[in-house]
């Protein structure tokens, strides 16, 4: 992470008001957290602040639970650098503890129902921040799922229309490299039945639970396979596919989250 | 923009499923959007698939509101690139265009009881992603505040400790050259009396409709000076200050928005 | 300010007259100023030496005024790197030191007239410098105006001739959102009245002194709105325009600056 | 050549004057050059312009030398494009079209007396803009010197201290690979002498012509070396060094130049 | 790919001789393959010369084998641009045409013996040029392999070590995401039997062929897993492998290869 | 060296395997050498296990001669960052040591004959890699020979085609600059001849020894010229050349090397 990349964006030619008003001197400040939330992001915090020479004692670990108005950490240091790098170094925490306490909500939720469930995100992320949002995703207790498209063999319906239908898919897929795993999307029985002859992962998108679980039920007899379900999955719905499914992956984890609230206050 | 940093961050070494199942020809897709919404992101859609040889046809405009259904764009040639810049492509437009939508609906309520009330966001961004979220605002018929700290003299409650009181603000903003607009946040009518002496712009900040008014108010009697009200300021509660203030300004367009889905497929 | 990039402008693929004579020992050097003048670029040349592991006790500050034969800075450290990084660190003090010495010396003349007036840069920089041009502008005791085209609006005759005149003008630019000042071009009274009544700044292009004076006067009328005068205004002729206006821009303080020698002397 | 490097030191987040007020049209403009100069920079200004999806049209070429008032280019297509790009466009042009132009100058005047004599920059130029000022040096009829430190091995004072000494400094020559050149600075005649049994190129620093010419003299009894003159030569005395030197190396072509004045006038 | 880093760390400031030399005008050139190989890099070729202004026609594909003396590609257009791209071009076809046709040597051999024997490389590549080492290893009928350490979980003796054995290991995986494969490396039939419970891919490396069927064959027993062998394996001895193994792969492929030769002439 | 860029390759999103098994605590490794070898690229090996916070004690130096088993560097700190570093820390070694034993081999044989022969690279280098190819050629006693095209005048076939002949290229050398070598390839003595007349160093390509000693024969006639032999030249007939020239030039030092293993082994 170049943290001068993205004090950047926000500082461009210089903190006007800052140079104008604070005074060249050392001072202290600490970030407060504003609701009950999982921590993220403060590692990049740090990394944002300590870049401009301002020195920073953390009170809770990214991934930690910390409850409304908890102080999550003290920054000491230039006045100025502390005001100029507030609004990049919380940027991350409000964004990325947003999307960890959203996660570790719905982990929780599921996890009472199955506990070997696995909650993970997908590739529906801000452009030029997928890192930070699977980093978040992790800390809230989920799998990251692919980073990209290099990582794994998933097969989605416009490749197996692309390719002429599943039984050209299967028969090219037998041609790949070994080391990469295979999943295959799919959203009715048949298709699944298919699949499951040859993949790792079978992905059963946007069906309702009913017919999520007819489809799981019919692809764990041929044996052990990986099901994970998709489509339309939000924190409301997830924990009614808890006990059919191996993992949940959802892209409201990354593309619909709300922030949570830090502040910070100059002694 | 360049297509190229925001494509690698997806593809990485290659696309290995459509590279494996996907036929070295040429094809057609629909991009469809999946909710009434004000469309944003298409500019960019558009600038990813033509970076990879991909012609574009849009049936729609940045700005435009359409409903449920619509196909927004058109794109034809190599069915490799088509597939593998989809999620690229339609992560810009997801985002954006919730931030449009969203911007929109606010603006739209607001407007009906002040039709000059201006909605802006503020600098609660994405990091690295921010000027697209601003354009997004904008495109959903709001303004974009300041992009960076270099843009304007806005001065917050920690700006006023460090300086000493306001008086030292005051003071010090006289020296400032002339070619900036100086902004100053209040939290009571005392502070706002004395920042309207100065100020082009008062912001209210933190304070329910009734306190709010109070302030601008008394502020108003001194002249003709910008009134701003910003904190906590939700779709759902804007309007109650709609006639209140010249700008209301919003973190939560960008920090808190929930995506609108678009899909692609395959002819 | 990323040293590694003008460093490697310099340095290439490597220093091969020093790796070949200078002993990879420690030593010692002196900066000397060649000339009266105010220092600019020392905390680039500091940052410059620093990068390379050479230790900087500079004898004087940015924006601070020295005479002919000063030692601005002693270095010590590793002697190769002092003289690899030698001209890299001089060109950013003698083109910056030669704007700083320029402006001070306009600055210095034009108070004598009038004690409030400003003297201020335009955009007319060297591509790729303009941040350290204007940098040292302020520290010679004058005002870096705009930075780039996103800072304010700034109506020039072009716009006007491609908006379809001044009433378009100021028809659009009441549409503008409230967080920018906005400054108009003028070359004539008729033109200065109408741009008084909506701008912020007038700016007078263009015009000899006693023209220049009929329009401010004619303004002044009005309001209290900041007057510029700009358009090959020079050293020798500023202080004509001293007490006419607010403000004075000049592009030659960029564009055609002499720089001032510095020199290295090893011990 | 990156355009848009410097297109956004200019435009930063958006041209906010020009997309207020300028129509989204096609249109029309001619560069004026605005005193006697020889071009340079418009290969550059093109680049800038076509990178915005301008048309361009020289009438004439770098390098070329035009009376005052000469249109020497013009450009048609999207209006606001012309405006937005204008500055960093004619940045290149004044800034080069004034180097090659005082370059040309002295070359004209040194070959009156020498029509052999080389006219030369040196490393002190803006850092970041060499390769560009190099350029126009050549343009205007000049040579460009060392590009960097690891294109000759020019030995100074220095490193001659820094060595022990001149005869150090031949002793370690005599071990460099047999690919550069080697130039060794020189202030008496005694080094000279030393220096000219092993240097392809003596250079003669800081002597007045008189003193020059002895050192010269002394030389070229030894053999056919390339004799250089440096050190405070300006316009004005350059002339004087025409017949004593193969080379005249000059500072003041890049670090104290005059701009030449471009105008662009929308039709 | 971007053209201009590769072109610029050949060209730096220009190339000085042929902007001497060459005249401004378009001309032709072949590019010939100087020994029997497979073709890799031409499509890195076309990608330079094309960024210069050169037209390229290929008269064969990369992957294709060719004979000593095959024309493999004419280039039209400036003459300037063809010289002084032709280093850049040639230098990745000269070292990737000789992976891809060692490689190719190996797979040929190999699959003699065992038809369905795959040939992969490992990440013991040149920095920085990674991705076109691995290009051409698959050009030449082999895998890549792993192309960075996001991609797989390899399990290495250092692994082992570091974790506190091999049941500590088997543990620790069994919390791993679903989405990637499991490598192990052994070195004896005690640890393959233990890793072969849990992986997809037993990795017997350093090995002779003897000991790498022993434990071959105590592994198979077990079930379908795909066995890899690595360490010291070269073009001399790879086919003795080739019937114990799924998967035999080489760090020589990319590190010590020999460039095939190509020479390139103007008509 | 920017080290980041180089372990980005290698380490992508992340280190998957060590984050999961490596437990979060300090450790110790050695880096042994597996072959006698002459080091290279240790000093990069250094930085690149610095720069993640890995402290280095190298035991030799780059440019010494070190026996099969020799432990070249100890290591200490963050047991992941060394495991993550570790491929990306060798893969400078094995290359780099492996061109620097070569070339000191050839150095060596050669020097036996000759004791002021020179043996140096040529451009054939891996894109993107030169830089680090042409340090090893002189960690093992090479001279480097050109960086780029814009460090000397060096004429070849090709150029002397487009010129239109040698005597074309003769007159447009002495236009040129005085700063640089001259260069120029030849096949045979009329052409040598002409060269030598004109040219600081006479390359001979693609000669037997017998032919290239007639050539430089015939040019030692006319005066203190520089010969150089290159065109196929190899480990095995490089000795030929070492009494009839003064600088053996070699692709194959840096496009067809062996790389020197190196083990790192965690304590």
């Amino acid at each position: 992470m170049d943290p001068e990349r993205f004090l950047d964006e926000d500082i461009g030619y210089g903190d006007i008001t800052t140079e104008l008003l604070v005074p060249d001197a050392d001072g202290k400040a600490e970030v407060t957290c504003e609701s009950d939330a999982v921590i993220a992001g403060l590692e990049e915090a740090v990394t944002i602040f300590e870049s401009r020479g301002v020195r920073c004692i953390p009170f809770t670990m990214d991934g930690e639970r910390v409850k409304k108005g908890t102080v999550v950490l003290a920054v000491s240091g230039p006045l100025r650098m502390i005001i100029t790098a507030e609004r990049t170094a919380l940027n991350f925490m409000i964004r990325m503890s947003g999307i960890a306490t959203e996660t570790n909500e719905i982990v929780t939720r599921c996890r009472r129902i199955n506990k070997n469930i696995r909650i993970s995100g997908t590739r529906k992320t801000t452009p030029g921040f997928r890192y930070f949002e699977k980093k978040a995703i992790v800390l809230g207790g989920g799998d990251p799922h692919r980073y990209g498209l290099d990582e794994m063999i998933l097969v989605k319906d416009n490749h197996i229309r692309a390719a002429g239908g599943m039984n050209n898919v299967i028969g090219l897929l037998r041609t790949a490299a070994p080391e990469k795993k295979v999943e295959i999307e799919v959203e009715n029985i048949e298709d699944a039945l298919t699949a499951a002859e040859y993949a790792d992962i079978v992905m059963i998108d946007n069906a309702d639970p009913a017919k999520a679980k007819a489809i799981a039920d019919a692809v764990r007899v041929i044996g052990d396979i990986v099901i994970e379900v998709s489509g339309n999955i939000t924190k409301d719905n997830a924990a009614s596919y808890a006990d059919i499914a191996d993992v949940i992956s959802m892209g409201s984890l990354t593309h619909s989250v709300r922030a949570v609230h830090f502040s910070l206050n100059i002694e």
